[in-house]
C-alpha cells in the first residue's frame, strides 16, 4: 500500500485540499506520486526490452513524467507550504529542492535505473509526510 | 474520506496501476477526482465572491481543470479499459460519456453551480468503483 | 481523395460544425485524419531512413501527432456525439475506443509500421462516415 | 462549402500534404480554417449571449482558438513555403503577415465582432488558393 | 536600463548558462524578467481601460505571463542552484520562495495592481544579483 | 558578449517591450538568442558523449527548445513588427522566415551539428539588430 494512503489513514485530516492557483485549496502530494510510480515503471520496462524503439519512447515519456514530478512538487512548494511551515520544519527547503533535483537531469531524467526512481519515491514520501502532518494541525 | 480511499482500503489489489502511454502501468482515478474536487471549489469561492476580476479568474482556472478532468477519464476509458471490461460492464462506455460531458460545457465548464460539480464527482467515483473491482479480479 | 471529402462531396450537410468547449459548433473529423496521415507519412520516413538521429525525431514526432489524434477522437466522442447518436450507431462507443487504442501504445504509438497507421486511418474513416451521416439528418 | 474543398476539387493535386517538422510533409490550410470558423463562431454566439459567465468563457476560448490559428498560418510560412513560392508570388509574405495580425490583437483576439473573423476567414483563403496552387505545380 | 543588464556589464562573467534539463548549462534570470515586465505592462493597460472584453482579456494573458514567470524561477532554483549556493546565500531559499508566490494567487495572479508587479520585479533582480555573483566566482 | 546587449548598450532605447498578445508592449529578441543558445550547448553536449540514452535525451529537449526558437521568431515577426518597418528593411520577411527554417527540419531540428545552430544565432542576431534599430527610432 502507498506510504501516503498509509499515513492518510492513521491521520484524522480533512479530504480535501487546494491545489490550483485561484486558490482553490485541494492539495495533495498523491499528484507527485502517482507520476513518480509511473517514472519508476517507465525504469523497469526500459531495462527489460531491448528493442530501440521501445527504449526511445520510454525515454520520451520518462522525459514529460518526471516534468510533471517537478512541477507538482513545486506548486506544493510555492503554493501550500507558507512561512509557518518552513519555520516548523526547517529542512522543508531543502527536502523539496532535493526532490525536484531528483526528478530532473541529475535524477529522474538523467537516469533509467529504478534505483533512482525509488530514491525520488522516498525524498516525496518525506514531504508527503510534512504536509499531512501540517493537514492534521 | 474520499470513496477511492474507501475503496481502496476494502479490496485487496494492487497499488500501483498503468496511466502513460508506453504503458507504464501506473492508472489511478484520483487523478481526474483531485481536479474534480478542485473545481467544486472554485465553484464555491466563486458564489462567494462578487469581485469580477476573482470571478473571471475562476472560470479561467475552473476552464482548465475541467479540461484535466475530462483528460484524466479519457486516458482511463482508452488506455486501461479493455474489450473484457466492457463485455463485462456494459454501461460503461456511456458512464464515462457522461462523465467526460459533465466535465464539459454542458457540465462543470458551462456552469459555475457546485451542484453540477458534485454530480461530476459522483460520475467519477461510479467509474472508480469499477475501476477497483476490475484489479481486484 | 481522401474518403472525408468524397462523403463531404455526395452529402448536402452544411459546412461548418462546432469543436470547441464553447461550444461553438465547429467539429470535423478532417481534424483527426490529417494528423493520423501525418502519422502514416511518419512511418513510411522511418523505414525508409536508418539514421538513428532521424529516426530518434520520427519517433519524437510519431508520438505528438499520435496524442493528437487520441485527442481529436475524444472530443468527437465526448462534445459532438450525443445519446441519439449512440442509439442509431449502438457500435460507436466500441468504434471510437478502438480508434484511441489504435492511435495510442498498442497503435500508432507503439510501431512504426505504416500498416499500423492504415489501421487508424480506415476506423477514423467509419467515424467520420457517420459523422457525416449524423450531420444530414 | 468551403473554400478549399471547392478548390481541392476542380484541381488534380494528391490528397496527403506534410505538416510536422520531421517533416512528414503532410500540409493543410484547413487546419487553420477549421479553427477561424470556430472564431467566428464564438463571436456570433458571443454578440447572442449577454451572460457575463458565458462571454468569460467565450473570450478564454477564443483566446485559444485564435492562437491555433496564428500556429498553423505560421506553420504554413516557415515549414511548407519554399523560396521559390515567394518568388512566384511575391505578395505571400505580407499575405500571411497579415492573416497573422488578423488572428492577434489587432484581430480576432482583441474583438469579438464577427465580421472581423470574417476578414480572417477571406485571408485564410486567399493563403489557400496559393497553397493548393503550388501543390498543383 | 534593466538591473541584470547592468549587472551584466560590470561583471566579466561567460555569456551562456544552462536552462533546459539536458542540462545544456544556458540560465538567464531575464526570462522571468521579461515575463514579470509583461504582468507590469498587462497591469497598467488594465488599470487605464474599462472596457470589460479588454479587461477580461488582461486577465487571461496575466495568468499565463505570470505562470511562466513561477516556471522560470522554478527552474534556476532546482536546476540552476547547487548545494554551495543555498550555503553561501541562506536567504536564497526563502528569496525564491517569496519570489514565486509574487507571482501566484497571493501575487500577480490575484492582483491587477503595477506596484504588486513591482514588488514581484524587484524579487526577481534580488534573485538575478545572487545569480550573477555566483556564474562570476 | 551577446549582441543584443552591446547593441543595447550603444543605444538609447527605452528597456521595455510589449511580447503577449493582449498586446503588452514587451518584445526582446533575447528570448529567442536564450534558446537558441541552449540548441548551440545542447548540440556541443551531443557531440561529445556517446550514451545512447544520453543522445536520445538531447534530441528530445533540441527539439523542444528549436520550437521555442521558432515560436519567439513567429511573435516578432506578426506581433512586434508593422508594416512601416517591412518597407524600411524589405528583407525582413525572407530575413525571419530564413530564421525559422534555420530552427527547424532543415536546420537545428535536423541536425546535431553545432555549426548549424551557430548559423541560427547568426540570423537571430541579423534580427536583433533590426529590431533594437526600429526601437531607436
Amino acid at each position: 500500500m502507498r506510504l501516503s494512503r498509509v499515513i492518510s489513514l492513521i491521520t484524522p485530516h480533512a479530504v480535501a485540499e487546494a491545489h490550483c492557483d485561484l486558490p482553490c485549496g485541494v492539495y495533495d502530494p498523491a499528484q507527485a506520486r502517482i507520476e513518480a510510480e509511473s517514472v519508476k515503471a517507465i525504469c523497469e520496462k526500459y531495462q527489460a526490452n531491448e528493442d530501440p524503439e521501445f527504449r526511445t519512447r520510454a525515454l520520451i515519456i520518462k522525459e514529460q513524467r518526471s516534468e510533471l514530478v517537478k512541477h507538482h512538487l513545486w506548486v506544493l512548494w510555492t503554493d501550500y507550504f507558507k512561512p509557518p511551515h518552513f519555520e516548523k520544519y526547517p529542512q522543508l527547503h531543502a527536502l523539496v529542492n532535493e526532490a525536484t533535483k531528483l526528478a530532473g537531469a541529475s535524477g529522474a531524467k538523467g537516469s533509467a535505473d529504478p534505483e533512482v526512481a525509488d530514491k525520488l519515491l522516498a525524498k516525496i514520501d518525506e514531504i508527503a509526510k510534512i504536509f499531512w502532518e501540517t493537514k492534521q494541525a
